[in-house]
């Protein structure tokens, strides 16, 4: 109970710094008047395109919500509909603040003309939307849990029509991370269809149809790709992560649970003959085989340490997650206090690593207060903790480091600092064909690196704590959210900021500081995504793992997930190929839509005076198409993810999604990084021609036009597809989760 | 012993009619003297790289074996050799007899002017090939038989120097698979990179540095893209099928002597007790724990027949395969007796469905001789045959349909005559990008049909038959690989003849007649490589299943491959990287081959008189650097194929080997068949905007300009990466199983 007062009041008081912020950064100057309008349309465009997507969304969420209360467990309807509604508040305050933000670092750069004092405004808004992602993510945790009445390990519960026994706790942290994974698939999908179906049909008048320069303002389509980057860059990526920062916690409570559920059984009512059965099962606990065998009769003797031990375990991950979110007010705080260099690359580093760092040691602290005192190194171990109290410590450090890490990777092979981009770019002298294959090349090779580090993570995190280790893993390295968020929102403000820059036709000096504030934004977005995915994995590892339990629920038994079994590894093959078929689903709806809006926006150009740029075009109308387009595109790809596994359960039965998930899983993870490297290298690319590194071929030579290609191919990858996969695989095991017994019950 | 004599006979017959047609063959005229020369350059350039190829291969061969006699059974060195030397000999004289094919073809269309003979001249030189693929690798099977005095379910085996017991028959066949993989592999490689070098660097020169027509023999480098399709579509294509076609012979005989120890053990060493652990673990026979758990006391009368039929078990793959055979020497026979028709795309067809069909009415016969009348209905249901004697056939026939359909779906992604490729070429209008974008759409769509057949073929033959049913299943699906081979190979002798055709400039009605033979060539060919990736998948899951019973020798036991498991769940998803990671090996050799090339023959083209059409350049040079390039590039995919699993096995162990199989597989099953079927709809979307179909956007234009971006970037897919991905998983699988008892013993 204690851990849940400290951790809503770590939360309320973010949402306060919040609150302040929002405040503080509303009351700043927008400047002059032109800069006034343009922040007002994306402002306007932004939230009537996010009415619109609540209006459908709205509905469905009601809908699944009856179904889980009548068919599930009774609260779980409410608990869906608390984790839709927290996920929407972060996404829609967030981008309210990003749009805030962009005019505001726009004047702050006219204003001031200092680096320092221009960052800190774009990070102004940036933490907003990092901070509320895991103050809003915890919350909805913490309040499931008063409304609940705590978390019940052996409680049974039911649907107020059909009843499949199950774990109550289970199922409102499943319905709870479900209801927040179903608004970030609709957030996702729709955004990158919004965002680059306007970006893509811009690129089509401007260079194919009318061989006018990029991002020209007579192009009515631009003003919808500005709109764009706040509803995917902003609301889509604080839905994403909060999804996953949610799926986490359940994750880890429920593998939690499942082995208080497992260990109890044995403990309490079973006594010695049922302990030498779970003794044989050596992979129900990693170390309880052994320990238990040897005290089969002292069982009574550890029952009471191992009772508490466990609740313990279900309380730190909540302690972590919420010591993390005060880590991250620290290391945000510090950053909008001080005085700032010049050198934004360097402070937003630094704000990363102060509150990384404030995470680990206060992490420890969690480790020792929740596992010190417990009991003897011996209880510790039959839940599987190899190196002590210390040990789901080390996990989390693990995950954080690896989630440090990618991001750094992802930096080498799509910034234009190092080899794979430049490379790229120099190979654009030899045609299209040349810059898409070395692209394709430098997305699969940049795979590796960051996979083995989930890998090795995944392997050293079990191997010290179990599957516990794995869950702990996956938290450590969401557990600084906050932080990674809110330098993520940094790049889509001053990217919008640039642009209110360039369209008022703003001081060259001014520009100066907005084009260098953009390009940091490209790296930390770059990272953001490297870091998205990498999460993603861990959540979806975590996930997959706890349904392996989910799907027995009170009885001592698993499904076995054997890749040499007929029915896994069926499933498994055709999860992998669901992977792609989502993907295409995403690519050819939104180059669809891009020739939608292309069209229109070309019957705009050729009313009379608007190519002259004396008449300006029907923004409006643009900005509505591009809304229609993507809210109709939305929910046919989403639907599929939350279908699948139910219509595949039904019909193959619980091992065979389990395989899905896998498939999913191994297949989503490469190709999400694949899609998000190659196009970020490929915009890079573009960027570092055009910057003339490449003497001979710099703005509107051949290669320039070669790299350009690159660079379109690049926007459906990285913005819609990449983006959208992690969110696929996490929807799909949320889903399965929540629907395990369900299943299993009817189908076997 | 009679299975076997009557398989040896039918062989012989195979390599006797070969034999007859190679010399049929060479005693066809060749036509006018500037015809013979240059069917001259490509088979001598094609005999070199082969000889320059094998000084390479030789000694790596001669090196592994001396590794396997002496650390892991004796004879394993010499059916390693028997492997690469069967592979060879089928890949060395399948090309030889395409380079005399070839130009063999132009002079019937030529002399005759009828569609129909020429077809039968073009189906000669494939049928060799199709036939020695069959031949070859069934001859060796039965070699190692003879040699090796029978399989011997009991045996224990070690090598000179180290031992580590292992069952001799396994060993045997591992190894003897394992040849045939490496020999594939480095082909493909090279072969991959050997041809797309030169036909990317004829692009680069004839349409990025000097606007000339594609294909224009100034260019040097035209005439190493003759050679490569010799190289790459004949000589790689048959090492690959023979690999999977041994692959899966091995397979299902490693599997029935697994499943024959594990009952054996039961039945004659350990009587009641241990027969009441085998009832338990329920999936070690699918239906053996139910029956065995009610007729424990029984175990006595039904082990003679168990046994007898478990040696059935291991006969039938060999029967069934050798059956195949004797039904495409009738299929191919039939095609070669008969007057052909003026429509080669039926007469193929037809070629192999009297293929298929006599290989399924003998495949029913096969069953029932061997297992009709072995036993009661309760012997055939404890080793898990569900449906009595004919379970096996079903899964056979299962395959077979799976892989007809597979070709059928191929097809329809890939051939101009349907919409997927259509709308590629419509797009091209707006540009590169477009092409791109919509061709990964194509590709990634085109998955999910391919899959969901060989998953859902998986699962059926699984509960039908149980492990040894998914092996059956593999099976069926390449009993008639020699038909399929076949008729893959008319492709590249029917393009190598219409290049010969235009190259010396024969008449037009010639040209018209090997226009439609290459035409229908290169839908078999998309439905060839459609065949190969579905075999490979059947292939690599049954070498799995195997995988999982060999790393046990000699005990009761078997390794879980649970994916909630933290050491299987890190092996699968670096797998999966790993498959993107080889990807990008070969793409960026292969443009890097392609640049080299491109500044040699460019250098050749600013001599004096070559570009005027008045010197020949020097083709033998570009012949030679495009071998010396692709045989340098050659080595280190290939060996890091091999030397994966071993490295990782003695590091993490064999259940990380095992998730790193199914990772791997699950990842390069839907990239193989993005590969192939983007690259082969690009091919085609070119020719469709070539052919006029798209109205004011013909040859020439703007959009035909976009749509050759997109049939270079899908060169290197369809012709490098996704035939080289199969060969991958394939190598893998079978040096897992060959190095499975060594790595468990000293690793765990």
């Amino acid at each position: 109970m204690l851990v849940y007062v400290a951790v809503l009041v770590i939360t309320l008081l973010a949402l306060a710094y919040v609150t302040m912020n929002f405040i503080k950064l509303r009351n700043m100057e927008e400047g002059q008047i032109d800069m006034v309008e343009i922040a007002g349309i994306i402002r306007r465009g932004a939230r009537t395109f996010m009415r619109a997507e609540y209006t459908i969304i709205a509905p469905v969420v009601l809908v699944v919500a009856a179904i889980f209360s009548c068919f599930i467990e009774k609260s779980s309807g409410f608990t869906f509909i608390v984790g839709a509604g927290m996920s929407s508040l972060a996404c829609v305050i967030g981008m309210r603040s990003a749009t805030y933000a962009n005019v505001r670092t726009t004047n702050t750069a006219a204003r001031t003309k200092s680096i320092g004092e221009t960052t800190q405004t774009a990070l102004l808004g940036g933490s907003i939307s990092g901070l509320c992602v895991a103050a809003f993510g915890l919350l909805g945790v913490v309040l499931i849990y008063l409304v609940a009445g705590g978390i019940k390990n052996d409680a049974v519960g039911g649907g107020y029509v059909a009843s499949f026994p199950c774990n109550p706790t289970i199922m409102r942290f499943t319905t709870y991370s479900l209801g927040c994974s179903l608004v970030a698939m609709f957030n996702r999908i729709a955004g990158g269809n919004y965002t680059k179906a306007a970006d893509i049909s811009s690129d089509i008048l401007a260079k194919i149809r009318h061989d006018m320069p990029e991002d020209d303002s007579r192009v009515p389509n631009v003003i919808a790709d500005f709109i764009g980057d706040n509803v995917n860059d902003i609301a889509g990526n604080c839905s994403d992560l909060l999804e996953s920062f949610v799926a986490t916690i359940s994750a880890s409570i429920m593998i939690a649970v499942s082995l208080f559920n497992g260990i109890k059984d044995v403990i309490v009512f079973h006594g010695e003959e049922t302990a030498q059965k779970l003794a044989e099962s050596a992979d129900k606990l990693s170390e309880v085989g052994a320990a238990m065998g040897i005290n089969a009769s002292e069982f009574a003797d550890v029952s009471e340490k191992l009772e508490n031990l466990l609740t313990r375990m279900h309380l730190f991950p909540i302690l972590l997650a919420g010591l993390g979110l005060l880590g991250c007010l620290l290391g945000l705080g510090y950053a909008q206090f001080k005085k700032m260099s010049d050198n934004p690359s360097r402070e937003l580093d630094l704000a990363t690593w102060i509150s990384a760092g404030f995470t680990v040691l206060f992490g420890l602290g969690a480790a020792a207060i929740m596992f010190a005192g417990t009991g003897s190194v011996d209880t510790l171990k039959l839940v599987g903790f190899k190196l002590g109290f210390i040990s789901p410590w080390i996990c989390a450090v693990l995950g954080i480091i690896s989630g440090v890490l990618i991001g750094i990777i992802t930096e080498y092979y799509t910034s234009t600092d190092y080899k794979p981009t430049q490379k790229i770019a120099e190979i654009a002298t030899e045609g299209e064909a040349f810059v898409i294959t070395k692209g394709d090349a430098v997305g699969s090779r940049s795979c590796l690196l960051p996979i083995l580090l989930i890998g090795i993570s995944l392997f050293a995190s079990g191997a010290i704590c179990g599957v516990y280790g794995i869950a702990t893993a996956a938290l450590g390295m969401l557990s600084f959210v906050g932080a990674t968020v809110s330098i993520d929102a940094f790049g889509p403000i001053a990217d919008n900021a640039g642009g209110i820059a360039e369209a008022c036709h703003l001081d060259p000096d001014v520009r100066v500081i907005t084009d260098k504030l953009d390009a940091v934004g490209n790296t930390t977005a770059a990272i953001g995504k490297g870091f998205a995915i990498g999460s993603a994995a861990f959540a979806t590892v975590s996930l997959i793992v706890a349904y392996v339990e989910n799907c027995y629920f009170g009885e001592f038994a698993k499904i076995t997930l054997d890749f040499a079994d007929y029915i896994v590894v069926a499933g498994g093959i055709i999860g992998g190929a669901l992977v792609e078929y989502f993907s295409a689903m995403l690519t050819d709806n939104t180059i669809e839509s891009a020739r939608v809006m292309a069209d229109v926006g070309d019957a705009e150009l050729s009313k009379p005076g608007v190519l002259d740029g004396q008449v300006k075009p029907d923004y409006n109308m643009c900005v509505q198409l591009a809304a229609k387009q993507a809210l109709k595109k939305m929910l046919v790809p989403s639907v599929l993810a939350v279908v699948i596994p139910v219509v595949a359960g039904f019909i193959f039965g619980v091992k065979f999604v389990g395989g899905l998930l896998v498939g999913a899983t191994v297949v989503a993870i490469p190709r999400a990084i694949f899609m998000g490297n190659s196009g970020g290298a490929f915009d890079n690319a573009k960027k570092y021609i055009e910057s003339g590194a490449i003497e001979g071929h710099g703005k509107g030579t051949a290669a320039h036009k070669a790299a350009v290609t690159g660079d379109t191919v690049g926007d459906t990858r990285k913005d819609v597809v990449g983006v959208a996969l992690d969110i696929f695989i996490k929807t799909m095991s949320t889903v399965a989760n929540t629907l395990a017994v369900v299943i299993r019950s009817v189908r076997g």
